[in-house]
């Protein structure tokens, strides 16, 4: 039984800057409030959108100082940098194809990161931000936040003391149906844009969700890749659905299924996993349960904050069980332990073993396998490699 | 389909101040951490503890300046209503034995209240408060927090726009396990011990739960109440478990059942609501579903922010359907609709349709109840009055 | 694991008789597949309507030689009572009103009776059958169906084995909604008839079934009923809904809840049972399952046919786990008990200790709580004696 | 709202005899309850084991008279087809390898063949099965019980209506444990013996009716098939896993999962279909129940016996809705239908629309995607043929 806990950082707050989060944007407001819930750095400087006026409006919204608030990200780089309390660092939720330009001038500036997935368009501007970050000892996160629920973090725990043995079978997907019908003609849709979103829709917004997620909890890494990628929609130039097959290393196999025309699914992110041992089970929609089965035994369903559970998920829980946690916990729990990490660092401290979150490589990894889906659709689902990128 | 929001007030921000709060204290992380979800007010002032060295502590801890860092809630009280810059508001979240005394502190002093459950140990006490409320045209919350999940408010709405008829039966429970053994032998257990909880535990502390959430959905009036209180654990002194049977007005009848002795239950508050047209099934362990059923149709599963809501549960949505919600929105739902309400007052705005929350009269009701069942219970179970308490 | 198995009777067939069953009866095919299910028994005689023209054509149909079909219950139990090869044991499947006189005109001939429940209107007549069972030695059951559920049996086992402790609490219910509306004015509904059905409607009906299964879950005797029976629909004169307060010898209390009025629901037999070391949960809508909880422990789902059960519910298991078994399964468990204890008896052998079916006793069980509630309900719900009927 | 029905076969019984089901069986005593269930046959003959006391004592268990009791199936076909009261039909539930040859002599004879799947070792074989079938106007029945749910069927008409629009996407599984680990040290498990089973374990077990329930219930034709068959457990010679892509004529796509190596999983059997419109889900260990969501709606759960359901459904509802049927109703309702067809076609009737169930030519479709799947598995899982095979 884990006691709930107010989770805040210790010491003072840190500063952070938003690039992103103009009118209409929903992201954006999603990475505050989790800040906002573990208290751990407080918003003071932005680039809320192209146009200055609009950048204005949201950023007092916010209550930024006008100061503060910039029209171009490389005028906000270079201002805060320069500032002695300038910001610790910057979330970054715009539109995958300017994730590259806009994390570089702020990695170049000695400013950490925090960006949306997918982390950039191409694997190589992946791995330039990974190896700019690595040269200068910056903090990087990608918001891969599913990884943050207290039950996957447990899941990853149990599989990595073998509480189901060696893992044979990976069944994960994350079915969604926003893209079932022809919404580009009604609104502006970023997402199946190739100039904006790169070469995939699908693969690349929420495949790629499945790829870290499996990655996070099993430590398995890919071999090889199969996909079918799908448009079913008629005049979409992008996927909108995809089948994947994947070996890993080490003989366990795998079937991932992103899809955006799954009609009656909403956000349908999940995970089955298994071992010789037994298997875990967990559904993003309900993510204070997990089943856990172990061979010949009756399955259990463990509870966030529940009985049998590790010190990885203790740490993470902020509710008592039966309290349930939602979303924004998740994102509390990973800026938690970005800026946890953050502070650790700057005091010479290691980073703690719980304080885990999606690193620059993990988001190059994540752009990889969107491109190695691609690539095997386009040859007709022959088998690619896809083992994770080489610096 | 409901597009998921970023709630935050309008206008500046409040400022609050909390009683109680101090080392070990849970209960007040989670009011705060709801406050900071929706951005409405910040802790500006507090009493945190009778000891002066742990309220300086915790006050610190939270960044509150030392000169409003109280010893005692009557200092508070007195200086904060003297300041130009004083709270807006007062958080109290002690034990409820002492909820009166402070409450009326804060009252007269001309400064609004937010009070955990249940509001007095008497009746008397909790209409004394609502008549002070009333006297000076403040703005009290008593913080039935359920109440602020979208799909309750969802429900309500439907319940009142006849969506399932005429109610018949109403079955409604809140069934945990962490009194099941005596727990009072290692820990301290404020909640069993008569001085600081009044005539009843379990009534007291999640009975009461039961009462609000039935009579906000459904509006149902009770007219007789018949209990049966029992102490499963020898050497308790209150109920851990009550079994009630209600007849409303109008003839529809139910039976709640607070338990805090049933093994392997966790947090399970959950109505049933059968009416004249269908039903209605909500359980706060999975809140962002609703099981909906109309006579002669197969039920339907609602899910928050999904497909045929109306507009009180838009009104309360964050975050897309899919994206699980868990207690902190419901938290921050309350605030919100809180907080909006004071600065509307202020302005001369009439109250917003949608923002409501649990009134000093709706937590009159809640003590008049457990006292109601601890009446029956001690004669027997025989039928007792249980209409609202009348000013 | 229990492995599936073809559960047949060993020996030859018994013969048996059915009164009732004609046209438009849908129950007296129900325990005739069970029967055929477990292959104990073969159809050789009946009465299948008062009219003789309908039983000639019901009988024909069941494969029954012409001079067995009779037109009278009377001339059956005297005819077939008269024959070397005369039935074993008659089926009786007539409203409730009428199970008196028939079961005691076949026990009074030496024929062993299975009869539906309600046994009979007054408490009386049950004991006066129970009398007359014990007197000649017969074998008497009353067709409380759902004990036959594997699950349910490993229920009863686990509790008298000290598996959930000492038993606190019990919430039971079974909700259905054929009655939610005037259904008399267009077709023939003998049970909402009090020259039929009784006393009562709800509770003689499926009010029973909850008494007759927490009895045989728990062995726990009831000592003091408090029941509110309400009509809801207008014009009936029985009751179509009641909540029933249980006070059990030894302290422990229970909410039962029969209804046939709960819009949406189907056939909602459940129960829940706790008690000082854990829980159980049992719904009879998905009989395949149990969750069973240990104090401290996350909880388990028991699959029938699983891990973690015991003998009896290895002994009831027809199929493999995960191959459901529906309520078929059940009547032939049941059947198959009463058969086999038939056949020992008559080989003088002693009862197994796993072939259990509910008895006249259970019966007359079932037919004062039926009398207790309505008498209660009388008395403004005032406490009445609950005990057992006493011989 | 559908009434249960008592679902017996109209006329005089056939009779039947079996091949197969000697000591140790558990499936042939699987189809005896179903064609009990339906009281459509008798069983009057039949072939129990290669060993004739074993077939004696098999027999005579199950009342075959002994003249009747054979001891090598080519004995019985010619015994029985020269009989003027011989077999209607046999049924046959020996291992893969010998339904041929037993399929073969019978149909030769002029007898009516229910057969166990997967049918045949090759598609050949299967193949000459049907044109056998098919020159003699026989009634061949391949048992893919699966299929006799009625919400299955229900999925099937709904498909076929439009209710889901066209579809899209296919994922289904079957996920067992029994093969888990090396079983076969320490009992004989034919189906991981290639000369019993043929070419497959996994996929000719299970896998086949993964493809006969899509089939079946979508209409789809497989275009093409890329499959990814494993053997985790040490030692063993055939697949124990299998990871199969399906490209459906049309531009559907599906993933098919067939396991028996899925610790923790018990029998679980399920479909989701995902279309333009809707989509459906089923799962096999909860057989009651259907989720279907129709866009821009919120998902119901569809219950059998329940509203909404149509002609299908209702043809095939024992028992009235919350009044669970199991597998053996599903297999009485292949058998009624069979049955029913065998004797239309001696009056000249049509077949009832209704009165369908798995042919020969269904038989051997799942044949060749067996041998299509380890076709794609020995290639590297390069994209083999999936049409169906040609006569």
């Amino acid at each position: 039984m884990i006691e709930g806990r107010d989770i805040v950082s210790a010491g003072p707050r840190l500063r952070y800057g938003l690039v992103g989060g103009g009118p209409g944007s929903f992201i954006a407001g999603v990475h505050r409030a989790g800040i906002d819930l573990t208290r751990a750095a407080d918003i003071t400087a932005g680039c809320f959108s192209r146009d200055r006026e609009k950048s204005l409006a949201a950023g007092s919204a916010a209550g930024v100082s006008e100061d503060r608030i910039y029209g171009s990200y490389g005028e906000m780089a270079e201002a805060e940098s320069a500032r002695p309390d300038g910001i610790d660092f910057v979330v970054v939720t715009t539109p995958n194809g300017t994730h590259y330009e806009i994390c570089r001038a702020f990695l170049d500036r000695g400013i950490n990161v925090s960006c949306d997935k997918p982390l950039s368009l191409t694997t190589d501007e992946a791995l330039d931000l990974v190896r700019r970050v690595r040269g200068k000892d910056l903090s990087f996160m990608v918001t891969y936040v599913y990884t943050g629920y207290p039950l996957v973090r447990h899941a990853r725990e149990l599989i990595r003391n073998g509480g189901i043995g060696d893992v044979r079978v990976v069944m994960a997907e994350y079915a969604q149906d926003w893209l079932a019908d022809r919404l580009e003609d009604t609104k502006t849709v970023w997402r199946t844009d190739p100039e904006q979103a790169g070469v995939s829709c699908c693969v690349g917004d929420i495949g790629t969700h499945i790829e870290n997620m499996v990655h996070f909890v099993t430590g398995l890494e890919i071999d090889r890749i199969s996909a079918v990628l799908s448009t079913f929609v008629p005049g979409r130039e992008l996927d909108d659905n995809a089948l994947v097959t994947v070996k890993y290393r080490g003989g366990a196999v795998g079937h991932y299924w992103p899809s955006q025309v799954a009609a009656g699914r909403e956000n349908g992110l999940s995970f089955r996993v298994y071992g010789t041992e037994g298997s875990i089970e967990w559904h993003q929609e309900n993510p204070n349960e997990m089943r856990f089965a172990r061979k010949g035994h009756p399955s259990v369903t463990l509870t966030r904050g529940g009985y049998d559970l590790g010190p990885s998920a203790a740490r993470w829980t902020r509710m008592p069980s039966g309290h349930p946690e939602g979303l924004f916990a998740a994102w509390a729990n990973l800026y938690e332990a970005y800026c946890s990490t953050i502070k650790n660092k700057r005091q010479g401290k290691a980073q703690d073993e719980f304080e885990i979150f999606p690193t620059a490589f993990d988001g190059a990894r994540g752009v990889k396998f969107v491109h190695d889906c691609v690539a095997s659709s386009r040859a007709d689902s022959a088998w690619v490699d896809g083992a994770p990128p080489v610096l």
